[in-house]
């Protein structure tokens, strides 16, 4: 027997990508939600610490044992549950699929967290529009790092026909991006390929719009 | 015939964690300088942009095939030469490996990198101490989770008495800490795992100090 529980929040890319790979798997889970923002964010609190030090979303429990960061989770449960994978067989395009996530991962998502811009905003002073432009900057060059990998691998999805995990970066990435405004026109290949995973059943399971606690 | 070309920076922790790993496993490598500073950065030049179109280090071309993003490199490692295996077998102390991977890759490194130290400064006028300030704030707060998980999981090293990817990535993050001046006074547990891994011959071999491109 499976017991899975998502501590996660409707509008965390982070939690996104977790849930369209439990959706995409097939794996029942229970949702449980974090709210980031009521009563200075529930993820500080002495229970949600006591599950994740970092006091991040998402976390994972199974079986009683948590894991937490959404690429060590997604790596987890590919290993765990095998069907309909994530990763291509041959080891040199899987590594490029997780160059591809990390571009994602570090070089864009840190940057637009919502406890990196409450930093800039508390301790520099940055107004709406310099945190779009920070937002902006990063989303951008890693956008035009991932345009170039969409033009060598793509087919109707990342890479190939198949979703593999940079779909399942790529798609949260570009939820976001569209809250923050970020230009999207120089990169036509990210849009559509984005649009394509995301008409998919376990995108749309996994879509922000579609939670328990996504408001009415 | 492996034939494997490493593309860094004598200083950047991202190659060091990946040079750690090419000596762990005792993979012969050719060492390519990319100079992060001068003439504006080599990473920004058109041949360098040909081989990581996101212009950072480091970039790993094995058999003509390049990987870019260090910790899909230390994965691609990890799977083509498995000898001195860096991650458990046990699936889910393995995830918790990667999670503290992450807490570092995606949680605090980026905001110590060169080009967010470099957009701060010109775009907001952080001064030295405020950069350090930032610096500070998110390795700190990664290191107290990174702590946590260290008093649960550490023998010699992170995870019990063999090196694993956590002390890949741990040891360079304290490289760059003790640079940036962050207090590790609190960090007991990451300061001795680290000096005890930091004397294993391979990250020796790995030390920013013992580089082709270090400084006379």
């Amino acid at each position: 027997m499976n017991n899975i529980i998502l501590y996660n929040y409707f509008r965390s890319s982070t939690s996104y990508r977790v849930r369209i790979v439990l959706h995409h798997k097939e794996i029942p889970f229970e949702y449980k939600a974090v709210h980031l923002l009521e009563g200075g964010g529930q993820q500080h609190k002495q229970d949600y610490l006591a599950i994740n030090p970092i006091a991040e979303v998402p976390s994972l429990v199974h079986n009683d044992k948590v894991i937490a960061q959404s690429f060590a989770i997604i790596e987890y449960l590919e290993e765990v549950f095998p069907q309909h994978s994530i990763f291509p067989k041959d080891l040199h395009t899987k590594a490029v699929v997780r160059q591809f996530c990390e571009n994602i991962n570090s070089s864009a998502h840190p940057y637009q967290n919502l406890k990196t811009l409450q930093y800039l905003e508390k301790h520099a002073g940055f107004t709406d529009s310099q945190k779009s432009a920070w937002v902006s900057n990063w989303a951008s060059l890693a956008f035009a790092a991932t345009e170039r990998l969409l033009e060598k691998h793509s087919g109707q999805f990342c890479f190939g026909d198949q979703v593999t995990a940079a779909d399942v970066f790529l798609v949260p990435q570009v939820f976001s991006a569209k809250r923050f405004n970020v230009d999207l026109t120089s990169f036509s290949k990210v849009v559509q390929i984005s649009e394509n995973a995301e008409r998919l059943d376990a995108f749309q399971k996994a879509h922000p719009n579609n939670q328990p606690d996504t408001p009415k």
